[in-house]
């Protein structure tokens, strides 16, 4: 189907690449205070683009950190309205001497631009705002009503924008969400992820003594949390990957037939990942489930450290006072934060050996998140991306969280389309980031046809 | 028994006392490099008065750290040998705000003597060289032949004084030795302390993933290095304190019927010791056992800490690359550093879970000690503290280890006399450290009878 909006971008591109290697040359590390006025700079490019290319109330909204970057069109009368997100902060850029070429001067090497911050995310941000260019000024208007809202805080944990969120302000009412901030599943493939897991990230700490004892005078007599405490968490879960907290796995709704059997289609080489992603011994996990089914659909229980006792070089003799464990829980649809902290709480009071006294405590939660594949705004967005790659929509899972995700369903009610154009090789957060410039391409149209479709 | 070296003792006592308070003046805290003087200082006010009150040979020996101090007596020919040991150097004084007198300034409170190093170990020092000079004053010789070899690093692990009697000198050629840095079972009750606990210390590796992964993504088919280490610790020792590692008990030599008869007629309170020493929800351990023979008759295993995840504050989703516990056990008779080792360590390659690669490594062992009840040394030590103390002497033993014994043992082929004045609430490395001054007095008149009978 022609779309002189997907003319227009493709006689612009070099232009629009040029403007984003500009855009990628600011050092927008947030996590760094000595980048504060970078990140503010990148803001402000940002904003100045978004007006120039026609989006109006476009203003910067301050945050306790880095500013948030707001623009509208609201003149699609009977349309829906799309929230774009993204976000204009990067990651270090460490270890430097690392990078075959500078971070922060953007080269084009292997049909690859290589950048920080090239995929995450200033690059997607600037194939969602070119598309909006790409439309306004091919056909003078949107075909659908559009928000955009970029953060500046994803690297550091989004606190700004996830408080301007959950005052629900007016300004960011819409029907969907469109988050270009993911990957496509393998090279040529398009992918939306339709699913993210939820988690509690909890402490369990046990005490046993009033005061750190020695294990000479004491060792025998006196409780040891430690020990307490791998015995509480070997029976948490067993050797099989199998969580055995009672109740656990009653209320999860699996994947549909359909969903299982488009997995087992997707590109996946088991023994590839285990080698070259992980890099252990076996991979584990619960027997009878593929491993894109353990990572995506089943829920985990993980430790994370176990801070407390003595932890130099060496030997010290010391029964610890205390022993405190990171344990964090992943969880699926069907599942809630609350009973299953409360599932795992009453279990761990249960089983606590004689002698130390323990205590749960509930860190963060978030909850699972899965949009229907029936949902219009996905289905607009796989007809789209078939126009674009000329091939059907693979529907993918994440196993963490994308928690603005989660902020727009809570807060403001909104389906996610997590539409992304990066590709698993991308290096994200480590040195020689990419973005394949054809995918930057595709991602300009992808997004023009995707507005169009959730326009008809 | 009327002895002449005892007379001269109690009418000298005023002065013996003004001494020890001298000595305690000097803030030979050894593990402070700014105090390294003040330890050098000690030494030569021991070794000053070694010769003074007419040992020969009297020297420094240097070590890699703070000196020793030696100094002997051999002119009983046909007599046996004895080897004085005990340290000049002190814990520091911290926290000083919690001490009633300056820790430096020997303050008399209440029949006792408060300073740093009253009773560990200079005031216990002191009984001895104040011994040795009351014998030879009173009788121009003494009982038996006698070595003294002080250390100035027992507070900071002891290393000159291990090296220079690993080497064996001809000096300290001996037959048994009198270490005085223990203490009373309870007050008024001579105490000797026959049998101390080995250890092996270990660390347990345990690898995952070859780096650190997001516990989103990779949680439910990456290994958990903490999960796999809970598995095996856990299978290590059960809720009840029995371990399992197989073969581990079958060595032991228990105690005998009347050792055990005599623990049980000491006075311990089981539910005062639980409040107040260990101060947990309730005491552990094996079934069928006391808590004295779980301390000091019993292996056991502890774990000292789990170095290698996340232990800052707050949430952090890692699945770390590895896991490290620093595990150690106490031996008891029978049982051996190495063999202990072995069975560990093969058990813990045989249980471990799959998917991750674990290594044992040794850090340091020890052998268990025992002195037998009917050693001669022994034997007149009982009959020397009967007739000062007025009350049969109780054997004890000690969970922990006292590294010089061993080393005594090992190298020098000497059982030790373990004969200390202390008391159980003495503060030890605590602030408002005291020395007993009436156990001062009777630990003098007790070294004095002991040689005496010793040499008998």
């Amino acid at each position: 189907m022609s779309s002189s909006a997907v003319d227009y971008a493709r006689q612009n591109h070099p232009r629009f690449l040029d403007e984003l290697k500009a855009f990628l040359r600011i050092p927008s590390v947030s996590t760094d205070p000595e980048h504060k006025s970078d990140c503010r700079r990148a803001a402000a490019v940002l904003a100045a683009d978004l007006a120039a290319i026609g989006l109006q109330n476009v203003r910067l909204i301050e945050t306790a950190g880095h500013p948030l970057v707001y623009g509208d069109w609201l003149h699609a009368a009977g349309k829906p309205t799309v929230l774009c997100y993204g976000h204009y902060d990067v990651q270090p850029p460490d270890p430097l001497d690392e990078w075959l070429s500078p971070p922060f001067e953007p080269t084009e090497r292997n049909g690859n631009l290589y950048a920080r911050g090239a995929v995450d995310d200033k690059g997607q941000v600037w194939a969602q705002v070119k598309a909006l260019e790409s439309l306004l000024a091919a056909t003078g208007k949107l075909p659908i009503n559009v928000r955009v809202l970029m953060e500046g805080e994803e690297e550091v944990g989004g606190e700004g924008i996830a408080a301007y969120v959950a005052s629900n302000p007016p300004d960011l009412k819409a029907d969907f969400a469109l988050v270009s901030d993911t990957e496509l599943f393998a090279p040529g493939l398009p992918t939306l992820c339709v699913g993210l897991r939820g988690m509690i990230y909890t402490e369990l700490e046990v005490r046993g003594a009033k005061t750190d004892l020695h294990s000479g005078m004491y060792g025998g007599a006196a409780p040891n949390p430690f020990v307490s405490l791998a015995q509480i968490l070997a029976r948490l879960k067993d050797e099989d990957g199998h969580i055995l907290i009672p109740g656990f796995y009653d209320d999860i709704i699996p994947p549909s037939p359909e969903e299982l059997a488009a997995w087992r289609s997707l590109p996946f080489d088991e023994e590839h990942y285990r080698i070259s992603e992980v890099g252990s011994r076996q991979l584990v996990g619960e027997a009878g489930y593929s491993v894109l089914e353990r990572t995506w659909a089943r829920p985990t229980l993980d430790v994370h450290g176990i801070p407390g006792g003595f932890i130099g070089a060496g030997a010290k003799t010391v029964i610890p006072a205390k022993a405190l464990a990171k344990v964090s829980m992943r969880l699926v649809p069907g599942m809630t934060p609350a009973k299953t902290f409360a599932q795992y709480k009453g279990f761990v009071e249960k089983i606590a050996p004689a002698g130390v006294d323990i205590e749960v405590r509930l860190i963060h939660s978030g909850d699972p998140c899965l949009i229907p594949v029936d949902n219009p705004y996905i289905q607009a967005a796989t007809r789209a991306l078939h126009e674009v790659w000329g091939k059907d929509t693979v529907f993918i899972r994440s196993g963490g969280s994308i928690p603005i995700v989660g902020d727009f369903d809570r807060h403001l009610g909104l389906p996610s389309v997590m539409m992304g154009f990066g590709l698993p090789d991308d290096n994200l957060h480590a040195p020689n980031e990419k973005f394949h410039l054809r995918n930057f391409e595709l991602g300009i149209e992808s997004v023009v046809r995707f507005l169009e479709e959730a326009g008809r």
